[in-house]
């Protein structure tokens, strides 16, 4: 089937591109409230794609107040064959500060051998990619696959993942049967090095909330006498951490897992250069415990980081205020074996506990999930590390992330499937920032990497 | 003169309410660039107001480029009586948050005896007190006033003033001859007792920009190695103050001047109760150097207060970033005998040696101005105390305000003249946050006030 599929690909490069490009231009961003109408849009273009591709049981699927539709489909018509649980999602980040794109974010634009637009890379360039290597198979092969699908895509990963964690949760009959999943929201280590993922860190959400006094104060009128949440925030956040940036909450590190001596030999060969990396970042410094490696920090040690704060009036101009309410966004990374509810419970206490008393602090955790490691040696993560080499003609990569995709865990924890994580973005491709973009041709090799998996796994 | 205005002013109440109405519903906000046009407004509003009350000399005086423009106007027929530099300011704070306000901020409705809208008790309402004093002599008393009188009124107090200051430092021709000047633009210490304010604090505003990385980063795959300029703001501001309020930057107290034992007795009359005035506020505790009473610090000490931080994502939903810049406004007040400048280049000293080395932080100085005393044995002070004792049949307290008005500086300082610096507004006239307020009693006491003041000053 592969024999058909790879010229498909090759010649229709230039509508598969295209096809990206429309998906891109609606701004499905989940976390704002404004685009809600734009995700539903998003997700209906995802399911007339898959009606168009020739899947079954297409579905858009609604889920509770205020969370975004589920897009399911599948083909089971190679029976003795494997059956794959395919996962993407297709909402987007917000992309604040729109004065930092150089091209409009949802006005897909080609620069440099790139694509430009949020959502290119994280992550709907590769669901696009999973939907094309499909393509590929059923376009040039009667309507058929190398082995059974179940696609299961959703639209909240940026915003709080409840509904697909609830519908994996809930064993529904639509997964049964699934003998492995494939998670395609991460990225290639460095260019031309095809990439898999061994481990997740959890991630648990936080908002933190300080009230003052109980109206906008006057600062001169006010000020030496009267709270000042903006003060008393930061003198809580500055306590949540020691100055090289170890966070400072009591049984933090004691659930840590040490990475194996495996996983750490393998992270020494990946050419990394601390200094090289400082300086691509434009940093003066780079912060943490400085006798980890960064490496090591960056995938197997927990964090805390302030994702913003607001409060008072920060705008051009001036304004003497004593505000009465400063908020700050607050997100911790969990490594194994940390359990994200005794994380966030130690956490709060924390907060609390360094809370100046002439303010009201209060806590909220918004969500909270744990990390995951992946077996290397399982056939299925073997397949794609073969599938890699006759793509890009290297040996693939076992790296961890950084970063939190909670499904992955739910797959692995609660169908009892192995799953692979991988992706083929690059490190500059500023996921989450402005000027988010897709390696044109890695995104081409994506959909071919991703087609010989497939075949490999129904042989 | 005074046996004809006297009845005007009661005639004409109503008149006089619904002409500040309008002036009020022009949005002169200062500070923000797109409501130039309205600050402009305001000020012809003004100019022509001046024309119709029969003052000559009447000028709209515009300004370097981004500044905003005064208004002048004189009347010099009492050859032999006192020149008095009448002052007040036209523009007013900026709004957010909207949603706290209960009527809208530019239409002013009328609650409880109290006239809600954005300027009405800072200081427009007071603006148009002085000229409605004037109105009552100049239309019952063929266009005479008891005094000579010269207005400057500014349309930038609430932004840098600038322009005024610059004015006065020129020492103008229009300026010769002033005898003592008016301020009013500050309030009564309670309802129902006159209040003249013997001591202003100076002011250093300045924005603090910590830098991380060159962009904004996945707090997932950067976190725990990229530095976060968020948490090195919070860092920096912490180290700024101890636990209970005092600033730790090095002599900041070294020349503070202890308020006069006559100062202290009358503060210690005034039935100030800290507790009343903590359960006011809804604060659960108040801050600053327990060793002073609460008037004290607010009067006597200098502080530093944050007015505003911005960095990252902090709207609805959650974006987990690390933002590659964080932003601080911070404004400090100065007392008698601090230098400003001497002060500004401390404070920049220690916030950059307290800043982490792992960013880049900037400190730019947007104003500083020195703290000012009054000598309450002046004459053109006595005389407010006597009018104001006709007018509210009590005695006048004499306080000191937290707040900062530069200009009454300069017109001591450059002009060499007595500044009286008073005004009608009540504690909880929400100056400068939601549901700003003027007490109409307070309005029209407040014209017969001025009105008998001038009086005084012309016998």
């Amino acid at each position: 089937m592969l024999d058909k599929a790879i010229p498909y690909w090759q010649a229709n490069r230039s509508p598969h591109l295209e096809g990206l490009k429309t998906f891109l231009r609606i701004p499905s961003i989940s976390a704002l409230p404004q685009y809600r109408n734009d995700v539903a849009r998003a997700g209906a273009f995802v399911a007339d794609h898959l009606r168009w591709l020739g899947l079954n049981d297409v579905a858009v699927v609604t889920g509770n107040e205020g969370e975004h539709p589920l897009v399911t489909g599948q083909w089971l018509g190679a029976p003795g064959k494997p059956t794959v649980l395919l996962y993407a999602h297709y909402d987007v980040q917000p992309v604040d500060p729109l004065e930092k794109w150089e091209s409009q974010p949802f006005e897909p634009t080609e620069r440099n051998g790139k694509l430009f637009a949020r959502g290119s890379a994280d992550d709907k360039g590769q669901l696009w990619i999973l939907l094309k290597a499909l393509e590929g198979f059923l376009k040039t092969g009667e309507g058929k696959l190398p082995v059974n699908v179940k696609l299961l895509f959703e639209g909240e990963e940026e915003y709080t993942g409840a509904h697909v964690e609830r519908f994996v949760d809930g064993k529904p009959a639509y997964l049964n049967g699934v003998t492995s999943a494939l998670v395609l929201d991460t990225g290639m280590f460095a260019p031309g090095l095809p990439t898999i993922c061994t481990g997740l860190r959890g991630i648990i959400t936080a908002e933190v909330t300080v009230r003052g006094a109980n109206r906008d104060l006057h600062s001169g009128e006010f000020g030496g006498a009267a709270p000042n949440p903006l003060q008393a925030l930061s003198e809580i956040i500055a306590a949540l951490k020691t100055p090289s940036g170890r966070v400072r909450i009591p049984g933090f590190y004691s659930s840590v897992l040490k990475p194996s001596k495996l996983e750490k030999e393998s992270w020494s060969k990946l050419f990394f250069d601390e200094n090289t990396y400082r300086q691509e970042l434009g940093a003066s410094g780079l912060i943490g415990d400085s006798r980890y490696s960064v490496l090591h920090r960056l995938w197997a040690l927990p964090t805390l980081e302030i994702n913003g704060i607001a409060g008072g009036f920060a705008g051009e101009g001036f304004k003497t205020v004593i505000p009465s309410t400063a908020v700050a966004k607050i997100s911790l990374r969990l490594v194994p074996d940390m359990d994200p509810d005794e994380i966030a419970q130690a956490f709060k206490k924390r907060v609390l506990s360094v809370s100046p008393p002439h303010v009201q602090t209060e806590v909220k955790i918004l969500a909270a999930s744990p990390a995951m490691v992946i077996d290397t040696a399982d056939p299925t993560i073997k397949a794609a590390a073969d599938a890699y080499k006759d793509t890009f003609g290297v040996q693939t990569a076992y790296v961890r992330e950084g970063g939190s995709i909670p499904i992955a865990g739910s797959f692995k924890s609660v169908q009892g499937v192995p799953v692979l994580i991988t992706g083929f973005t690059l490190p500059d491709c500023n996921m989450h920032a402005p000027n988010e973009n897709l390696d044109l041709d890695n995104f081409y090799k994506g959909i071919e990497a991703i087609g010989r998996y497939l075949n490999i796994l129904g042989q």
